[in-house]
């Protein structure tokens, strides 16, 4: 799956800054506009600009003008898949403690029988 | 947290090439000898290598050489942090269409009355 590895690639390089990740986190609680967005952070605003590019390009982010007004959304999906690459990851590795778990148990069975 | 906020910033960038998160998919199975990780890529053995500096440097892998065989594992912890920050925000974002339903269910109930 060449476009999903790309997209994986997109949205793990934009989720590797605190401001982004913090931008994220704040339009998970709902939309929000550039002005809103930009005033908890000490930085200039073409600087803000510039990761909220890099967000809108990972897919993460979408922004909509309305009139004098930007308004920036999160995009659920792109999110979800960068979660279903941990979830596999954490299904290959619980099956492998599972099976530790029940190798362990027929050692001690094996034991009790002795 | 300055210290998270580092690992995070690494993980993510770690995690942002197919490479790398194909190495990291085969260790959460079980670790592996640097050869074996080496063998399914179509890479040089030096751009190879340096993928793998790139995951040590992160934290989510560790290597240990005995005698000629360098075997690489992984390291959960950084990878469950990386796997928290989804989980926060899922949180947030659940909580928000968790409020959303309670409008609409008064909504709903509003105009079951009139």
């Amino acid at each position: 799956m060449p476009n999903q590895e790309h997209t994986l690639d997109d949205v793990f390089r934009a989720l590797a800054d605190p401001t982004r990740r913090a931008v994220v986190q704040r339009l998970s609680a709902g939309p929000a506009s550039v002005k809103e967005l930009a005033e908890p952070f000490d930085m200039a605003l073409p600087s803000f600009m510039q990761h909220l590019r890099v967000l809108e390009e990972s897919g993460l982010v979408l922004s909509r003008k309305k009139g004098r007004v930007r308004t920036c959304h999160i995009k659920p999906r792109e999110l979800g898949e960068a979660e279903e690459w941990f979830a596999r990851l954490r299904a290959v590795w619980e099956g492998r403690f599972d099976r530790l778990g029940t190798y362990l148990d027929e050692l001690q069975n094996k034991g009790g029988r002795t």
